[in-house]
């Protein structure tokens, strides 16, 4: 098969199965003990990260040389195309480290105006949910189906996620929790794992902040085309990560951004 | 095959599998709008929940109809052999509603002096943790293995786990943070999957309050299984629910233990 009869979609998946086949023999190792980590100098997670990056950038070689790179772990790789694939080979260390299977590996692909394709990954659950041009599917122990972020209009109504209570800055906690006052519920914990969800039509919002573009590129991209969106708490672009807003529908959207954008 | 051959374990697979396809039809459906719930009068979580309850105690009754039962759901059922199957089928409803994959099954099997055996099952992800005389075992994405808990013996290499961050009451709440200002890392959100990685290895500590006796039975003969120790926040017996300290090991137990006790 050519180079050019490879989709886009084509290679973001190859790019997913090579860093499950890197992350995964590093993943509940009983070398990954938090408390031997420094002692050792040797971090289980990092080289779980850049074995997984390298992976994927030696896909991106052979099949996508023309188009750069931003990964989270080795750089940014300039390209000639004016497309750039943003990768986070492991979203939530923290996770990770602690063995949950809420962490998450992004792909996402982008040019000048965001991105266009997206793909955020579980290899231990081994489910995958990707998004392009207004379609997005999921692939998991359930099969293969369509993701429809949900009608949810109130704020009284919704779920809402964060991975940490702590929320970035103080300023930062306060909107958050200005938010999560008036929600049905709000849950902790989830890493990227929270983004995938509300794709998946489960919950409402998210509400994060600190972030950068390689940890909410793969999401946006996947929240749009199942119908949610995502901006930062101003209502403008959140490609860039900062503070970062998703949400299931416009409608919800708009009566969490009304609180957010005061803080 | 008789009644006499089949081992108490086997019954506990047969239970787990019983509650797996009665409640993996309702995980994720599209009906499970949290905001249609009390508007249409159907609790769809109510529904799995029942539904595998049932259908743990259907297997209880053909195998094991002189043990009795007690189930989060449907109630005691007395027993005339001195047994007692404690059963919690959807452990951590909130995670189930969201679409997380850190909710459980949980089945223990108890007599007067607390469980001897106990099964942790996730069964979207496919992955059941089970402790029975000091042999604790995991079946998962990655295979079958057995169960160790670390050596973790100070708190500043600790991580804790706790499902929410509010904890409890006031006094319950100012327990845990002192424990959480002592530890490396303090994640929230994994419901029972929480005491499942503690048994696995990779986390240090769970604690919680307001628990009743089947949300814990089952993670006690686990995590003991595995090498680790689960008492109230006064060192005695967790077996009824109330204030939990999960620990990795007898030595980081009483690190924990000598915070908690002044709460």
């Amino acid at each position: 098969m050519t180079q050019s009869v490879r989709s886009d979609l084509d290679i973001a998946e190859e790019l997913a199965e090579a860093a499950r086949a890197a992350i995964l023999p590093h993943f509940r190792h009983p070398g990954l003990l938090a408390d031997n980590k420094l002692d050792a100098g040797f971090d289980p997670v990092t080289v779980a990260d850049r074995a997984a990056e390298q992976a994927m950038r030696d896909v991106l070689a052979r099949h996508r040389p023309e188009d750069g790179i931003w990964g989270e772990e080795l750089g940014r790789t300039e390209g000639s195309s004016g497309r750039v694939w943003v990768l986070d080979p492991i979203d939530g260390t923290r996770g990770f480290i602690s063995g949950t299977p809420t962490w998450g590996v992004l792909i996402a692909l982008s040019h000048e105006n965001g991105p266009i394709l997206g793909v955020i990954d579980q290899p231990y659950i081994g489910e995958r949910f990707v998004g392009q041009n207004g379609r997005a599917t999921v692939t998991g122990p359930q099969g293969h189906g369509t993701l429809a972020t949900r009608p949810t209009a109130a704020l009284a109504d919704a779920i809402l996620f964060t991975t940490f209570p702590e929320v970035g800055t103080a300023e930062d906690g306060a909107g958050f929790r200005a938010v999560s006052e008036q929600v049905r519920l709000t849950r902790y914990g989830m890493d990227c794992y929270a983004y995938a969800l509300l794709a998946a039509g489960q919950v409402d919002l998210v509400i994060e902040a600190g972030l950068n573009a390689y940890d909410i590129q793969a999401p946006i991209a996947v929240i749009e085309a199942a119908g949610g969106v995502v901006t930062d708490w101003r209502g403008g672009s959140a490609h860039l990560g900062g503070r970062v807003l998703a949400a299931a529908n416009p409608v919800l959207h708009v009566a969490a951004l009304d609180i957010l954008s005061r803080y």
